[in-house]
């Protein structure tokens, strides 16, 4: 196998004290290559990155429409949010519409990964519910679609179930890659994961935002979907989140989405391009110094711009006291990449 | 720079999602390395993982025995505690036994990094207090001796002062290697860190357990400090806490204590080996991994204590539904290495 480069290094004062190794793809409209870094053959588990593709099944039926769900909704199915009130709700909201309620969730619960919501709820004496699953946004969309569509609701995350199987056939479409049943695994809320190779799915994101080889009807849900996590980045994450900070750094021209051990997928609709990386050992800070490096590069035409995506790629890292000792950093590979 | 090996691989299903490179050193009594993967000359910060050398001035200059600490202050020295109500209780005590209290420390404050203590304290309607950070009984045994030796406690934390610059002498001295200021960063509780080679750490464990090499009464701190710790693992970590629960497996016969960024240190005095090991990304999932997988190795001649370290080292891993999903493993190479 292909040792991937090291991508991000984590100062101590002077000193290298960790390291991080990655690969990151580049994919136009046409499948075409336009940069990449590291072995983007190599199958990855997108995870959570994934979702807006595994939420065109909820635009294509006809579901969202019925359903009234707006940007806001939209952006909650393709969402790994933060738990926050706001999110909760907004859930809640998406099952009632759909003649549901929590318990038809089947996500799981868990305390919110961001530590300062985790503190807020429990002080405030509550427990997590399937609402403050970070997918629990996704689900609601699942079971609004199977609510439309007359199917069974019970059972909706298994692999075989017609849910499931629309949101293959649409995983495999988009990003021409297939599906397989040896390369699947559980993901974190129960539902079917596929891996497949990074290079794959920078192109399904690239058809996303450009239409390119999709069915005029799909084209459309895609760029609908795109465009609602675009408007509303405070659903697709939440507060200090990378993907909400990312997004609105270039209001409706970035779209980028994480998903769980070190990836990012994401897509600039302007440039016609579709990226995805995945760090190799899954840490969330190096993939986020990774992806926002990447949008720097991108954007190299566009010096501001460029500017604030380098000041969120390369940051500093403080104590207890506050004292800063360190910074997480790109390589040269990375910081003086030229793409396109 | 030599590729350190992939050591540890996080499989879901049957695919490896994720991978994590490292280097491990067991070394002799003599300095005579017994066992090595990957690169062990690479200068790494040890971070908590060298506690137990930061404590020696503690017992060395007389001032444990003049406050009574016994093995739970001791171990309470090194520790990297988890902010159990214990762990704080303690460490009040040791600073009131200096006539001192929290407002004295200048480790800074932080949330316990252990999710089911964090919430405890959150739900009591707590904020932490310096009490509550990990290294609070370090920072009580550094105030301690400064009392004790008549030394200014007010910035006892700097990079120069006094007590600082006896902790290095004693890890300069312990492993051997120079502890340059180029090579200084500042640590999370705001004291100076030293990036020195991972064979030197290794190297210097195995004095402390040995006392080959010291002088008669640093090889009797060193002693008394490390069966502290194995006597007391509950204030070494805390609840499920690696460190904990691998000594608690052993008792008596091994101690650990982990660092930072994927580091561990420790020793096996009856085999009268040292060890050190880091995971190049700093993690600490493949860091306990590796650790628990050596652990074994080292004690292949007893199956059925190496059988528990095995169970530890390659973990199941279960999603919010509680079903299993993967596995973080150690790779063939650690699995089979034959030590000694």
């Amino acid at each position: 196998m292909m040792n991937n480069p090291v991508l991000v290094e984590v100062f101590r004062g002077e000193t290298v004290e960790s390291r991080h190794r990655g690969a990151i793809a580049v994919v136009d409209g046409d499948g075409r290559t336009v940069f990449s870094l590291g072995d983007i053959e190599r199958a990855v588990f997108p995870r959570s990155a994934i979702k807006s593709i595994q939420a065109l099944p909820l635009v294509e039926t006809g579901a969202a429409d019925a359903l009234g769900f707006g940007n806001v909704e939209l952006a909650m199915a393709c969402a790994s949010h933060s738990g926050e009130p706001e999110h909760v709700a907004r859930a809640a909201m998406m099952l009632e519409r759909a003649g549901l309620d929590v318990s038809a969730l089947e996500c799981g619960s868990h305390w919110p990964f961001d530590q300062p919501v985790l503190i807020q709820l429990a002080k405030s004496g509550s427990e997590p519910t399937p609402l403050h699953n970070n997918c629990s946004g996704k689900h609601a969309g699942f079971l609004s679609t199977c609510v439309h569509c007359g199917l069974e609701t019970k059972g909706y995350v298994a692999l075989g179930s017609q849910i499931q199987e629309m949101v293959r056939e649409a995983m495999e479409q988009v990003t021409g890659a297939p599906h397989s049943v040896d390369r699947c695994g559980t993901d974190g809320c129960s539902i079917p994961t596929y891996a497949i190779p990074l290079k794959s799915l920078a192109s399904g994101f690239a058809k996303m935002a450009t239409g390119n080889g999709l069915m005029p009807e799909r084209a459309r849900a895609a760029r609908r979907l795109i465009d609602a996590c675009m408007a509303e980045p405070f659903y697709v994450a939440g507060t200090n989140r990378a993907c909400t900070v990312l997004m609105n750094m270039a209001p409706g021209r970035v779209f980028l989405k994480t998903g769980a051990e070190g990836v990012f997928c994401g897509a600039v609709p302007e440039l016609g391009l579709g990226f995805a990386l995945k760090c190799d050992d899954g840490a969330t800070r190096a993939s986020e110094t990774m992806v926002a490096c990447l949008l720097s590069r991108l954007f190299a035409f566009e010096p501001e711009l460029c500017a604030k995506f380098d000041r969120y790629s390369g940051r500093e890292m403080k104590n207890w006291n506050g004292i800063p000792y360190g910074l997480v950093a790109p390589v040269e590979a990375l910081t003086k990449a030229e793409i396109g």
